[in-house]
């Protein structure tokens, strides 16, 4: 969605992007959703894989691998390399934003990445079996497989969204929540203090489902709906964004949903948006902005 | 000559490495010569190059340098590995020498490797122009270029040699002073506590000359001889190890140096040195232990 977005719009682009994913590996900050939207934005994703850089090697872990270490979290060398440039300007005492500024620019993005917040939020998943997972531990070693009872967002209370997220919000002509896990990825930033509010105020906020005929193209968010007692549907994503999204974006195999959301007060748009590929994403991102 | 001697005599060797030269890269804790010797007696080490692991790749160097970052200090990826998982556990309090001790099992080397302390040393150069540089910025940045002064061993005076130095020196059968650089691998060891009164006290104390013809096989030996005062020859080497060395070992290019290393008071053997490959190290290895 966000490369189909920069093509149309380029450097007048704000990502505002999740942080709860990130950990501590290999004694590097893993910033998974912000180095992940950086290599799209900057066209070296590994696009079939869906992390990481495309063609990267993996030597430093199978290295520590070698070396009798646990190494579940894969971990690509130039993205080693984007984490150990993170973790030492954060040692050094720079933000995490100006640091995800500085890698963008190096890397060649127009448009700006922002991660949510400066200060740590963890997310942390309650199985239905009684343990607290950090998240790479659910997502990637358990991958996805236990029972979800909650999901936690430890630090939220006490996180302020970082320099520049209430404004890009409040000063944009139109706000894009993109088809992203509502649980995970987009939960933590409407958690953050002012951020419900700034899209409640804003006149132009359109939400893509991430759900498609009932299920989720990528990752678990049609599991975790429906471990939070809600449908794995397009309209039960916009029954949580109804009190501040205007215009509510659908699949075309999700028609029969549009009279649900229209009455929940949002206008909806009926169209493709299964992105296969750069130029879809495109057609899609001048949809949203027409 | 490592190489040749775990040959001969296999897990009964221990080697005592240099720590001088060690220096915090990247956040990572680089340990040279420890490296290297492992990387050697792991059969592993890049021969060609002299230092790192042999195929090695360069993707997270290569990301650095794409985010903006100085690296003349070039560390492949599998290195680089073994830098992390020393840095890790050092944060988490082991010692310098549990830890190569661990690698070493890891990558399946007999004979054990002792780095010569567990506290911290750093060799300086201090150059003629009146520049203080760390061991590695003359070394790799520099390329050994600027004039030498002085070589100071910062932090050797508060340093004790690690545990089983001392004791691996006294119960030994045979000491080897390997042809490494005699004011800057050899001296920071000789310069610990206790460790040359242990080698005093020691009766089959062998040493090979790294000086062949005049020149060193490798590195900056013979100019920092001679900027030291001395000349570059096998018998000024020698008399820098006359109080405690009592076999002097020199190449069948320094015949002449003979009479003036016996006049030490050492017996001297004269024999092919250089080492081209495993099996002339296992050849002269047999005749020093022989």
């Amino acid at each position: 969605m966000l490369v189909g977005l920069q093509r149309v719009i380029g450097d007048h682009l704000t990502a505002i992007v999740n942080t709860g994913d990130d950990t501590t590996m290999y004694d590097v900050h893993v910033s998974p959703d912000v180095d992940i939207v950086t290599y799209w934005l900057a066209g070296i994703a590994d696009e079939a894989r869906g992390w990481g850089i495309r063609g990267d090697t993996f030597e430093v872990i199978r290295g520590l691998s070698e070396l009798g270490l646990e190494t579940w979290f894969s971990l690509g060398d130039r993205d080693f390399a984007t984490c150990l440039f993170r973790t030492e300007r954060l040692r050094a005492g720079d933000r995490l934003s100006a640091i995800t500024d500085d890698i963008r620019r190096h890397l060649g993005v127009p448009a700006r990445i922002l991660p949510m917040s400066d200060d740590r939020v963890a997310t942390h998943i309650v199985t239905r079996d009684g343990r607290t997972l950090e998240f790479q531990e659910y997502f990637v070693k358990e991958r996805c497989a236990p029972e979800v009872a909650e999901i936690q967002f430890a630090g939220i209370e006490h996180a302020a969204p970082a320099d520049g997220v209430l404004d890009a919000i409040e000063r944009s002509e139109r706000v894009v929540v993109c088809p992203s896990n509502p649980l995970l990825s987009i939960a933590p930033i409407l958690a953050l203090d002012g951020v419900r509010g700034a899209l409640r105020s804003h006149p132009r906020v359109v939400a893509v489902s991430p759900i498609v005929g009932g299920a989720a193209l990528k990752g678990p968010a049609d599991r975790l709906l429906k471990a939070s007692g809600r449908d794995a549907s397009a309209s039960a994503v916009a029954s949580m964004y109804d009190d501040f999204v205007n215009v509510f974006v659908i699949d075309e195999a999700d028609g029969e949903e549009a009279a649900k959301v229209e009455a929940m007060g949002m206008d909806v748009i009926v169209t493709r948006t299964v992105m296969a590929d750069g130029s879809v994403s495109e057609r899609l991102a001048r949809e949203l902005l027409a």
